[in-house]
């Protein structure tokens, strides 16, 4: 059994023909007449199959094959078919369409499935349309960390809020409704594009992801007294000579923890920032990214952070400031999602048996099935991103047969987890 | 004796309408129509009083008044009078219209000098007329260390070599007859105003310059590697951590060296400066500043930093790179440039006969009288700018009344030092 490439690109094709800006890539905004007109083709589409097509609270919607198990979980798999502004064909939509050629080669095959198979298709996962850590909306919703407060407060480039999107659209959400007991959901498998360079410029046909870093933002602030270049040395207050020191001793304290956690201050912000006078303020931005549950566990990051800033204040007469970046999609902001390595092996067996290249890749952006991590067995399957890997643009580009090859994996790896051991 | 206030309104406000651009300050620049209605008025006022007025071969203003003495040195006096593009009414011009006023008074009182007296108004001391590092260029001249290689190759805004613009003036520069040897020059004395705050905010009437703090500028590069913020912490090459390692142990190798030098990193510019990336590429900009000659002797400044940027390579993986920012119009650029102290003491006593408050105030830009302390006993004096201190723009205001004050320490100091002890 394998997925067909000309039926991948028909439904891409089609997809991507539901924008709002023809000739400037692709603008498929959640809750847009675009993501109706998706949605509509992408339920057409699984009614074809004679699924039981379905919708939650949220508005995502499921194309479901029952299997001989009464009452047993589901093997779920899709993406999310939202776009951003002048976005890309590719993105999520290659994930939808995998997921439905997945089911129509099964159906084909009149392949008896003992769990219940599930195609999901979501449409709020840009955190771009509602503003930052807004996104994968439909997974919070599912696993029930979606809030009200939320749907009523971010807006969207028109000024709506979530919540009046959606009524617009003609969704009236029930977040009770649209949770989801995760013991349900047996397995939730996501094929994306990389958004990478990787696995182009290795020619390499598959990516496998065990694990998404978990990603701890901070912003630090040092405040000092501005003076000009001749004010004597010993009644300065340099913020800029106090933020020397906290990039060196967390550079330090970070390599100390060893290889699952990296971290560094990647971004200045100075004023005033002249050679002619002692820098008056200093904002640092700070990215911590983890690999392991263990280390997040072991280690209190904002502890680790402010002790360093003690020894300013103390060594440089200095005042300083911590600020959490928290992002509400995020279940737990500085741990990493953790896919399940068993599954990884799997799909490694089933590579090499179809003969496609294949490696393990560890970077990533945000995907809903990074929120799925913390409820449910997940995996993700990555596809080659060309020119460069660039994501959210009009050049974003994948080869439909990679998008074949990576549909084929999600193929045999959905066929093995629905069937009872 | 004492100098006039209405006279010096009047010198000024006449200098002020010599301006190409009415109504929004005044733009005087050296070598314009503007320099030549200028220089006719100061030239014209110096023949009232009988002077031997006469140009040097650089275009320099002297109006001279022999003394008892003959073939003795000069007591010389004054300033320059070109202006920035959309600049004030005082600045040097000042300083020049105060030197005419001492002599205005001196001839009327029939003041007998016995060392010669000499009013010397300069046109091409504000650098920004052809960019950096190319003003102050008649003490230059007269000091010898103007080059025809510079007067060929600088640019004013309409694209004039100096030597270009000073064509179109009318003037041929002989540098070699402009130079003039030091022995011939007893004392160089310049009024100028602050161009800085604190007399105004202290409220005090006179400013008395001990030195003005020489000034070394380098800039530091520091070569690193991009990277994710995933990549392992052992193989990273963060160019602002070794940046940061820099502006530490400089700021304590500096304060190492005690009071008579300052120094910092003000200014750095960070590639890509964004927490999602490993800092790629820093350049940081360093200002010391000198306050005594022995410091400057006594220290390499240049080895000081490269030292630590080779600490910098070898515990970091990084390249580094060091640029002095060399400025043609300093003789010593890293060294101070220290007035004549029995003069300041003098000073400090008229201004005390005179009921003038006073304080030392060593700050200051560049002007021709750093130039002349190389060579010739130099001192200044400073009156108090308004509006915050603020100069080279049309908010730029002295007070008459205070420049008749500071113009009455010129008289004084002009009257002790012109007399044989």
């Amino acid at each position: 059994m394998e997925t067909k490439t000309n039926r991948i690109q028909k439904d891409l094709e089609t997809l991507a023909a539901f924008t709002s800006t023809p000739g400037q890539g692709v603008t498929r905004s959640s809750y847009s007449k675009e993501d109706q007109m998706a949605k509509a083709y992408l339920i057409s589409e699984m009614q074809k199959l004679n699924l039981t097509v379905y919708e939650d609270g949220f508005g995502t919607v499921f194309g479901r094959k029952e299997g001989t198990l009464k009452d047993a979980p589901s093997v779920m798999f899709g993406s999310h078919y939202d776009s951003v502004v002048n976005g890309g064909a590719f993105d999520g939509a290659a994930g939808t369409v995998a997921a439905i050629e997945v089911m129509r080669v099964l159906t084909e095959n009149n392949f008896r499935n003992d769990y219940p198979l599930e195609i999901i298709a979501m449409n709020a996962e840009e955190g771009a349309t509602f503003g930052p850590s807004t996104g994968v909306s439909n997974s919070r919703a599912m696993m029930g960390t979606m809030t009200e407060e939320e749907l009523k407060t971010v807006k969207n480039r028109f000024g709506q809020t979530k919540l009046e999107a959606m009524a617009e659209y003609g969704l009236v959400p029930d977040l009770e409704a649209a949770k989801r007991d995760p013991k349900t959901i047996k397995n939730f498998i996501e094929l994306h594009v990389e958004q990478g360079p990787v696995l182009d410029r290795e020619n390499i046909e598959v990516g496998l992801i065990k694990y998404l870093a978990g990603i701890g933002r901070y912003k630090i602030r040092f405040y000092g007294a501005t003076a000009d270049s001749t004010a004597p040395m010993t009644n300065r207050k340099d913020a800029l000579v106090g933020a020397a020191y906290f990039i060196n001793a967390f550079d330090a304290k970070i390599k100390a923890l060893g290889s699952s956690v990296t971290g560094c201050v990647g971004r200045l912000d100075i004023v005033p920032n002249s050679n002619q006078f002692v820098p008056e303020y200093v904002e640092g931005k700070i990215e911590i990214r983890t690999f392991t549950k263990e280390i997040v566990e072991s280690v209190n990051f904002n502890e680790l952070i402010l002790s360093i800033l003690n020894e300013v204040e103390e060594n440089y007469q200095l005042k300083t400031e911590l600020e959490e970046i928290k992002r509400i999609n995020y279940p737990n902001p500085t741990g990493p999602s953790i896919m399940n390595a068993d599954n990884v092996k799997k799909m490694e067996a089933i590579c090499n048996q179809l003969g496609y290249s294949h490696s393990i890749i560890n970077n990533g952006t945000g995907h809903d099935s990074m929120i799925m991590t913390d409820f449910v067995d997940t995996n993700m399957i990555y596809v080659p991103s060309k020119n460069g890997g660039v994501s959210h643009c009009p050049e974003e580009w994948t080869d439909y047969e990679d998008i074949k090859k990576g549909a084929d994996v999600l193929l045999h790896l959905v066929m093995e987890l629905s069937k009872q051991e």
